[in-house]
């Protein structure tokens, strides 16, 4: 690598960090002419492979962006929203996927297949990438957007515990080996107590009820009037990201027992009429979206068969019955690929190609 | 028991059947004068255990009606079609929990606390009990209705294994042991992968792809346009049952990793405005719904612990953000008990009261 613009990856020893290795690993070209791998102080001094080199991450400083031209961040809020602006003001584009940034005006929100064209407009030298649950439907919904012009969402997620990170996917094989082989899930409070046996009360979980054969309608922080912080990441992203501040959405997130791989029961309403047909030559035309939709052999994507891939994955496609312009789909999306680490790459590689 | 009217349960050896009559056994007083148990040839002569006295099942034949004045009926479609008519012929009024008459104009399709002012009108001596996935939320429904109008419904569930009866259990809890300990979940086919290697293809399954660290969007058999017949049955049973002919719904229903209880999100308009607060009162006010709804305590039903109850447990009740008089919520129920059994035998209680 050389000649080429100078990219960062801060948090590159976390979950998504290292997914995102995995990812500039697998690509078959990359545009830079040097990756370099920031971290916590902790971290500094590992070596990681990257594309036939092993990288030794350095410390997070203000001088670790010195000659950097993007810098990915995939790190806590907090850690985003100090150290951004720095790397911002040492002359890198910061392309942030922690929530620090995502609402705010002067800042882009960007999914490059749905709104590309925003990528240039970042006064604060910061892009952020979407919430994970919002990303996993959003390649599919722009789509159909940009064809039939979308009015309404109603969407009930299906979300894996790996968006809590490693302790969440920890603790999910935890409880599974909790009540495996027992009789429990038929009386009220009977999962709680096999946790309870086996050293795991729901009161060390990243959960705020058992995870293992149930689903938890809770993701996210309390914000006001009942909703959590995930639901309305999905309306207040949705808006942004597709450009309709008048959107009408209404989200229910709920947890369930999967690794990885978010799903998402959809109905969307248009301001046009729209068909199965028209709906699926749209997902077949659209390159990151794959269409699994073969009912007659009961075929439709699950996120067991999905998982690790980077397109979302369309099925189930019905014309709504008794409200006009409107269709029902269930959608999946690894939320650690392209719901976080691969469109964070995807847009970094998008500003390679406009410096 | 002596004196009082005489309940037949076909069925009685059958998942259902079983939670029938330990519903039977744990009542206060039930106003019976006779209990007599029914099954097919295989399981006659079998002693069971009703409130005190060792019953022997009898055969399923024409004669087995004769005196009986409510039948209940836990059995296949295909048998309910040709035996509740001849329970009829036979003088009892035949209260079925199967598919085969709740769409029929002249049979009512009843929830006690909805519409049990349908009970009486029955020309075919036949009363329909609803879907398990439709009864799980129609208690908590239907009071809202009858304040404040419903117009529409877009609902996705989260369905427990057992609405496919005991292999559907048996199949879940040999896959959970057959992932369990396993680094499955990361990558695409990985699930299906452990269940082979454990001898449990999907194809040997009642399910349509794994259900372990899974979700399913599939539930029933596919109807016209993609839609499965539990998604219609919710749209058609939910309007037969409140009386809306030309109610708007939507409904993806999908399988989750949950032994019992069904568990639906839930987007309601209705025709007047409402407020969460009245929302809760409404609930509180129910006897056959609990509400279990401080979001601050991070307090919600789920699965795991309501199961096994009678109620319909409601929670994250919000004021739709976008949608005019909207609510949004989380409702959960016993497929086995509210969603079969119970309201079964809900309904023939009310008839022995009316006899």
């Amino acid at each position: 690598m050389s000649g080429g613009p100078v990219l960062a990856l801060v948090g590159a020893t976390g979950a998504v960090g290292t997914v995102m290795i995995s990812i500039i690993n697998n690509r078959e070209t990359v545009p830079w002419g040097e990756i370099r791998l920031i971290a916590s102080a902790r971290s500094a001094g590992k070596k990681i492979h990257v594309r036939g080199e092993d990288l030794t991450v350095v410390e997070l400083t203000p001088e670790a962006f010195d000659g950097v031209d993007v810098a990915m961040f995939d790190v806590p809020d907090e850690v985003s929203a100090r150290w951004a602006p720095i790397a911002a003001a040492r002359g890198a584009v910061a392309v942030d996927n922690s929530g620090a940034f995502r609402m705010d005006d002067e800042v882009p929100l960007v999914v490059p297949e749905v709104n590309a064209d925003r990528i240039g407009d970042r006064p604060k030298g910061i892009i952020a990438n979407p919430n994970c649950t919002t990303l996993s439907m959003m390649a599919a919904i722009g789509a159909l957007h940009r064809e039939f012009g979308l009015r309404e969402l109603v969407v009930a997620s299906y979300q894996a515990a790996s968006g809590g990170g490693q302790a969440a996917i920890d603790r999910l094989r935890a409880e599974v080996e909790a009540v495996s082989g027992k009789q429990v899930g038929e009386r009220a409070g009977d999962v709680r107590e096999a946790l309870d046996a086996a050293g795991l009360p729901v009161s060390d979980s990243p959960f705020p009820a058992p995870l293992a054969l149930n689903v938890v309608p809770w993701a996210g922080s309390l914000k006001d009037d009942g909703w959590t912080s995930e639901e309305l990441k999905v309306r207040n992203e949705s808006r942004k990201i597709l450009g309709i501040p008048d959107l009408k959405v209404s989200a229910t997130c709920v947890r369930v027992p999967v690794v990885t791989t978010h799903s998402l029961a959809v109905h969307a309403v248009f301001e046009r009429p729209v068909t199965v047909g028209q709906a699926h030559k749209i997902f077949e035309e659209q390159p990151s979206v794959v269409l699994v939709d073969e009912p007659e052999a009961q075929r439709f994507p699950t996120p067991a068969d999905v998982v690790g891939g980077d397109p979302t994955y369309v099925g189930r496609v019905r014309q709504a019955l008794d409200f006009p312009n409107a269709l029902d789909f269930f959608v999946c999306g690894d939320n650690l690929r392209k719901g976080a680490a691969l469109n964070t790459y995807e847009i970094a590689e998008e500003l390679a190609g406009r410096l």
